[in-house]
């Protein structure tokens, strides 16, 4: 009842990610019993070349990167719900049982780690769903000297500008080396911060028209919301701010100083989502104040009607209780002391005009105390 | 009705700028398809020059540099609308694709980066436009040996008394490089937002004034607007100041020593300029809280009358209730039990009386509460 | 009665720790007066060993390992209620004094100091016990050559997990030396931070529910008793951060970089739990925002029904008020002035479908006011 | 009327500086409009020395420098108002335009800057003039060999006891070079910090008693001028600080090791001046804080008194009410169902014990739920 | 009357120190006018040695340091009365006069200071007085060779457990040097912070209860006292955390390594009284947002009662109101429009059960709101 509202569906959960128990051995690679079936994907490119074949299995990835040596070659995995597969892969392309955990567990922080054989990156694709929550998954990827692979959990597919771009031959994606591709696919991670702000920008200004017009328990609730969206974006940015800047100071064979200067431009863009990030949160704790500074002037609109109408009201009917009193019409000396303006014929209507002149006054007073504005 | 209140022209939105898909690759130069057609012009100066002739294309400026190779050369391009134009541009003066992608894509941070040909410094120009609104332009240079490239979409000419000096032969602008000019410039940027910030302090001091005397719903949206004017200057000018930190650090043939000691001036403008947002912020803030307690304060105000009229009238009101009251006249031994003093002659005036002492008593009462006080 | 409630067992004290009175000599070991008596483990393991025997006495301990010196051995101290066994300690294995001391006085912080024979670290162990409050035990490591010392205060065996994989000969616990157990135990501490952080996020999600259900002062209190687990965690997390940061940049005998590579990875964890924590105060923040509105909202709610009431019926008691007046019924020229309504035989249906039409009249002003919604 | 209150004297507005306009050429020494015509002083002194004359021009002072070489000289410039004066200083004494322009543009931040031939050193002195109000001046110190030249705005005299301490011969002024003096006169502008501070606290203390005892709106502008000066003191006593530390750490000729002894006695006092202000701002924050709970207060006060007189005077006047009621005495069998107690003669007095009843039980309620404490 | 309050006696007062007036010489020795006679000490210890004896003069303390030239030396001057020894000090002692200016004017930040004789150490004790107010003394040490100088305003002895510990020769007091000493002295004082803040937690643990159960005005004082101790607690273990930490890097003859060791103890000391004090700095702050929503909740409780009473009676006074109007008994055509209801003899009855039913239905409203409910 009173303080009680219907569920709405905008509420925004920290995701509980399963953790392995506490103790557990370091490396184990435990995927989710949920976990989806791995599905393969490989792309061969070069300056004349594209391929872009479904594969099947991990004999048929070998036999096309013996088959193109020359070649540039993106690995995709996407599910991780065969755990035969995957130690194959910590086997056959060197990669540390420890990273495939982190790769495998999808709840870490955005990093870089320099290995012998490759990089190791982890990034976060955050993403807004169909239902309007967000969906934080994980990508991980290994940056090889003509091999990349990429995992992630489920099936979406978030490359689509990069992989047709691939396609086309656009830009220098066919002439540079995979840590060119490294440098796109997460250039358009944070590209995706973008929209997902102006999201946030809107529903604020938004909020703020509803606030000033009609303020109410949900515009609350939608405040909520955006302040743990903002939370967990920040929590990601910064850390894939630190990621970047690392890959930008870090010497490695497996990231050309040609494509860190793209990189920077990337760099840059985490920087200004952060700004944006930390303009959303003032901006958002400022509509909360306006949120309770409007619930406190409804309350003052009400007080103000029930005072005008009280004060008002009462004075007048103490008056008419008055001449409802029953005292004996009684003389002594000629002289009745006990309410004679009952006994004149000009009593009812003296004491109506007295009435309208306090309602005429009370109403002058209030209006001089603005009690009769709108605001 | 209640708590709504019609639009105000002074909202103050972030603006949202164009941006380029996510994904999209680097390096392309795409203007809007808003953008207006390129303005070109060419001031050439030095010692004893000075020359300011309208040119219509990119020829023109090159035959002009070609003439006088001597001479310092500042180029100005308003309006991005030619996509042609800007890609010769990049040719001509080897500037970088992503360089580009920059100055056209008109939400940069402010940032400075070396190039061998030349600096890029990209800088934000603030001012206010007719309707009070906040207007953020990009103001993009390109520093060389002896030309300088100033770019910005819109054709306001934000440089009208640096453009003054120069005819005048005034001050160092024509003996001295056009590294000086470059200063000149950013020193004209931040200059502007000693105006903007005296502005702000005016309607900070107005809205202090304001909540004290008669605070209402447009001053909480007021000070709401002025906090958004300062998250963004803030956001502005510390980038402005890293930059301008930038410069003076950057050991480069582009700048010169001398010059950077005047780029110190404009760098402890920056901090200047950052001392006062910061405390314009903390004033805001107190703002809030003055609004807040002073609708706290008119809900006293409202509850002391409400509760004065009522703890006055609501006791006499059952009074004269108890005097309507209609017992029968019995007696009883001669003793009537039922209500004598209607049946009294001085009954009347003996309650009268009884209720203006009630009254003084009250009245009294409240008078040493302090409720009968103005505050 | 008002403001009362009872009791709830879900107070959190910060624990008073029994300190050494100010000005006592450093390093005197003063057990608490209700320290346990010792309980003495060894486990004594490598590659194809794992011995796991009761012991009694520090003689069966040097006895042990005096039998298997290339073995590694994990000797667990529980409860320092003996103080000559721990002066021993500090003789037989080259314990300082004050060491010894910071073991004994369980109110550390987690810090890592190196010395020429061990590395001596304290780490916080935080759990739950079954009343629902926080438990803050100390774990103190002596890291040795081949020796690991464990020292604790109460019987409580945190570490079944790592004992069972040192049984199974699980991973490599059993192939490296003690600095791999070391950072085992260590790793295993800072897992037990996600449960608790988890049910701390359990506990806000269900007090966002009720808050914006059917808030209350009950509400209240489970907001302040997060809050200090909050500030509780922070307070050791953040050193344990900073301790892991100092065995990781400690270049000693006693710390393999192999482990290293181990101890980075729950170096991630304390910086996944301090993001988590600094999240979970925010929302703890606005959680206690939507409590103080919903109290707000409440009195809101109730003020809207007490103005309904009283703006309807304050009027209508008035004029039933004017018709109960006792002017008298006198005629002048034929005329009565003195309330003709009463003595009209419509006057009764006259006032009732006036109050009628009133009731309606404030109804729809009401309504248009958003008086009779719900929120 | 409601929340309106007569302008207080005390309002302290942030000074507008008259700034040269945006994109003027730098190094252009435009003193204000209203500068005052510059009084020129010169105290000479040594070991055995102390001259102390009054001078009308330049030459006069030139005069007195070549005919004592050997003695340190302080020049001081008071009032801006004759720019050639100003530009025949710079010539003189090797004064770069830009720092005259600093000079004359007196809202400079504190600073320090080295140059070839002097140390130009920028301090402001802030007092309280007589209405109450905080000024703002700026000092700016030339450092040479045996010069020292000191300019200020304004004709008022800040360094008094300094000039006593140089006429007595007291402490090392004597001795000393110049540097000492430069050293004696931000000390002396530091030290005026505690005085202010000392009557800030005062008034934190009183206002403290104030809003304990009687809080009103006079109460809360007081907290806002002490917040505004509060910030200001900390904007200036923070680039303070900063100067005097780039002082201590520059290595130059015109700063002795043993002067800096000394300054880092300054530096402590800064430090010092900066935790009180910390201190202050924390406590004015909490003022704010009382202030708003005392609002509430008295709004709870005002509630319980009328809660108390209508819940006793509401049932009490409906009771009066029901007898009022003017039902025909009609028996049907010999029984009145129609108020029957109107006709029992003990009727009036029962009913009036039965009110009596009731107000004791109210009563008693009230005062177990503590609406009748005073707090 | 209504806000007002009696002055409680645990106000804290931030102590107003008596300083030099601003632009005084440096160095000048101003003894407090109040300032008492000193009293002179001195404890002369070695391995073997312990002597104690009182002296009377600076000549005394000379003749026993000739005496024992291979003792340790703990001279303690307690009272600054007499301005003659204090130079006499400086002249024996090689003290600088600013050091002595420091130790006299006792509100010196904690400090170290490395001079070619001694270190000077600035220390604070910070005690609670009988009448509950904090006491914030200044300890000043000179640290030489094999003499220690202790300088305190008051006669209070603050080192007891020190000087038993000496006596009684336990621990390494007496086989260290002064230095040894000196890092007791400091440990003491840090280690007297614990009971301190102990008080303040349970204060607080108090106050919590007190909040919840039966807020007042005076736990709202109470919680400022607690602040107002914090923010002093914090300011002065921030600089003494500073100072232990530069002895900790000083390198100095009158410091050595071995007592460094002790010294860092001290050093992880102040850290948790840090942490403490900042973890009680947020619970007070949460203690502030209990109370005010405490306030809240009382308002709501009164006007839950006023609302429940107003609202049942005000409908039923309007309703006895309706039959008490006084129309006249008129029958048209035999029907009496005029309130029939009077002249029937169930009419009362009637109206009665009509009452009783409405009070029925407002009741289960009420219950089915909440309004019933005790919170």
């Amino acid at each position: 009842m009173s303080g009680r509202i219907s569920k709405i569906p905008l509420r925004l959960r920290i995701r509980k990610h399963k953790r392995t128990p506490p103790g557990s051995s370091p490396g184990l690679i435990h995927p989710a019993e949920d976990a989806r079936e791995p599905k393969l994907f490989i792309t061969s490119y070069g300056n004349d070349h594209h391929l872009e074949l479904p594969v099947h299995s991990l004999s048929d990835i070998h036999s096309r990167l013996a088959h193109y040596p020359n070649l540039s070659h993106w690995i995709e995995v996407r599910g991780f719900g065969n755990r035969n597969l995957l130690e194959q892969l910590c086997n056959d392309f060197d990669i540390h049982a420890m990273e495939m955990e982190d790769v495998v567990n999808t709840y870490q922080r955005p990093k870089m780690e320099e290995h012998s054989r490759h990089l190791f990156v982890v990034t976060r694709v955050i993403s807004r769903c169909g239902d309007g929550l967000l969906k934080n998954d994980q990508l991980s990827l290994f940056v090889g000297n003509n091999v990349i692979i990429s995992m992630q959990e489920h099936y979406d597919d978030y490359f689509e500008p990069v992989r047709s771009r691939l396609r086309g031959g656009k830009g220098l994606m066919r002439t540079y080396g995979v840590d060119y591709l490294a440098y796109s696919l997460l250039d358009a991670v944070v590209d995706t911060y973008f929209p997902l702000l102006e999201h946030i920008g809107d529903k604020l200004d938004e909020l703020e028209d509803e606030l000033f017009d009609k303020p109410n328990r949900i515009s609350l609730q939608k405040i909520q919301v955006i302040k743990r969206e903002l939370i967990i974006l920040r929590r990601t940015v910064f850390a894939e701010r630190d990621k970047i800047n690392d890959l930008l100071r870090t010497v490695s064979v497996f990231m050309n100083d040609q494509t860190k200067l793209y990189l920077k431009d990337t760099y840059d863009h985490t920087i200004q989502v952060m700004d944006l990030v930390e303009s959303y949160k003032e901006i958002t704790a400022s509509l909360m104040d306006i949120y309770l500074s409007s619930v406190s002037n409804r309350m003052n609109q009400i007080m103000k009607v029930l005072a005008v109408i009280s004060t008002i009201f009462i004075p007048l009917t103490f008056i008419v209780g008055v001449y409802g009193m029953n005292f004996e019409d009684l003389k002594i000396d000629g002289v009745n002391y006990n309410m004679p303006e009952l006994h004149s014929p000009y009593g009812y209507i003296g004491v109506v005009l007295f009435m309208v002149a306090l309602v005429v006054v009370q109403l002058l007073v209030f209006w001089r105390k603005g009690w009769l504005d709108k605001s």
